[in-house]
């Protein structure tokens, strides 16, 4: 089927208008209208090729809400008119010890992204939600909890995901102190679910004007990094650390404010390497770890959680036609918090 | 009492006959006449003061073996005759949390160092086991299992438990893979005791002459790490890395021979920094940990585990004489694995 969507034709290259061919449905697949995507950092990394080997021309998107359309005669788990989402995988081996475990994003065979991405067959390349209808095997398709705004709830197909699985892993529960630091896509996500798991939130932010946001969503505490004051007053004190920011931190610092054994997460690749000194980990037997988005099962799970808490995204809705603004806002943390776009305005004539 | 041992007078002085008074024992006091002493490389760089903040002048030794000759009124434990050994620590303050969970290596008030510290009274500098006689209160002192040689037995008591602590935390059985990266004292002791644990062991080092040691200790694997080829045969196989190196290593390299969720533990305290690229922890969900010697509950435990396993350290015997000349040797490696001083050596007249 023909679809309309936005590409970069190059790396670098501003998103512009571009038509492309989705596979007829198979079997097991479910044909999805898409009605919002939400903007991921990641997006704009992958379109202006900051990671390397970016597959051209390029559709992102990967926060995608949508209505089913039509099923394959084998799909049994969603039906045509229901909302749905797709994440940032559409596929995995489906035979490895991590996708059996649920854990595709792990897949030691290694996923298929929803973007810039090679499908299974070694050569058909994947694009995202940037664009009108997506064709997806079942097995990758959640379920969108009916009481959930769909606008807005379209980041939780990746920011929100991405920061409920460590919270999760780590075992995250009431009496425990959480900081998140970095107050954006993901930090915002972080901030709502671990409050709703019962944790203390403290937040840690450059920003002095995105205080009053934070205690809204749920942090008790916020700490203005630069303060040195106010970040010793946090040393030992914090079972886990969620680190939404990709750009460089300074490891010893925030490790320090950790108790025995507690764990720092990073969850954004960095573009350069990060300093770090033992002695922060080995004098408490601390850790420092990562986490990749989460698999499909974990998704629904979160989704489902995130309906009992009533939690979604905080976002700026957009027409595609100013997504490349919204790229250059995003890169300056100028967006409160999540751009989504609204996919209907695909139909507008220019 | 008035005791004979070896001090470095300041910072970087040779170390040298030095004549000093141990206290009287107190009611739980145990008053040992110490037979043997390891030579641990923390030893070195105390003495040389590469860490900062050396009380001069400083008697070095932590891995002391030793005979009890006196015990205080309300000794319980211990009796006159008895073999004991003594190791990194003195006193902690018996009341936070760490000490409650018989983990004083991680006291929140600070444990107090068998030597270069300060006694819980916050002013008598505490000195080591480079010396005739040690008054130690008997909930810091240990039992040697009577089927241990006590010469090589004196390294289990810091390069014994800073390995052993790690292997278990993070639950080293039979069917797990354990790289070990440097055959050290450290790096020998822990090679010993994985296997004992059951692990298949791989023993990562830059020198292809220690292979054959590596083998018969219990490694399965020897990888000369400057081998891509070899190295990267391992690349995802490996459950837990226990770093004995100090010195900068390539973190990227060996976290991407864990496993997913694997964990590499650091035990040295690197002077500089290290660089870390976190989509190394990112992509598999790996950890990045550090451990610091262990608790005298768990050091205990590690003596009876030797003694079952028939395990010790591999030693050189010197006199005390030689001290200075084997440090040197130690900073050079050449040392197989431990220097051990023989402190009988300190009645030899010049």
């Amino acid at each position: 089927m023909k679809v309309n969507g936005y590409a970069a034709s190059k790396a670098k290259a501003p998103l512009a208008p571009f038509q492309f061919e989705r596979r007829e449905p198979r079997e097991k697949d479910v044909v999805i209208e898409i009605l919002y995507c939400g903007v991921c950092h990641s997006d704009i990394h992958q379109a202006r090729d900051e990671w390397g080997g970016g597959l051209f021309p390029m559709v992102p998107g990967h926060e995608i809400v949508g209505k089913v359309i039509q099923t394959g005669p084998k799909v049994t788990h969603f039906k045509v008119g229901q909302n749905v989402g797709v994440g940032c995988l559409v596929d995995s081996c489906r035979a490895c010890t991590s996708c059996h475990e649920n854990l595709e994003q792990y897949c030691e065979n290694g996923f298929v992204g929803t973007y810039n991405g090679i499908e299974r067959d070694g050569k058909t390349p994947t694009f995202g939600g940037y664009s009108s209808h997506i064709v997806v095997d079942e097995a990758f398709v959640l379920s969108i909890p009916t009481n959930l705004d769909l606008s807005k709830t379209a980041p939780l197909l990746c920011a929100g995901i991405t920061t409920y699985s460590p919270l999760k892993h780590w075992k995250v529960k009431s009496g425990m102190k959480v900081g998140v630091i970095g107050l954006g896509g993901l930090g915002h996500m972080a901030v709502k679910i671990a409050a709703a798991m019962g944790a203390e939130v403290i937040l840690f932010t450059t920003s002095k004007n995105k205080k009053e946001d934070a205690l809204k969503m749920g942090a008790k505490t916020v700490v203005i990094s630069s303060d040195k004051e106010e970040m010793k007053k946090q040393t030992g004190l914090l079972d886990l650390i969620i680190n939404t920011v990709s750009a460089q931190i300074l490891l010893t610092d925030y490790l320090s404010l950790l108790k025995r054994e507690g764990t720092m997460v990073m969850l954004g690749v960095s573009p350069d390497s990060l300093n770090l000194e033992s002695h922060a980990l080995i004098m408490k037997r601390r850790n420092l770890a990562g986490s990749l988005i989460g698999g499909l099962k974990e998704t629904q799970e979160m989704l489902d959680f995130c309906a009992k808490h009533n939690i979604t995204s905080d976002i700026e809705l957009i027409p595609i036609q100013k997504i490349n603004e919204a790229f250059d806002k995003a890169v300056k943390s100028q967006v409160k918090y999540r751009f989504v776009i609204e996919m209907n305005s695909l139909k507008i004539k220019d």
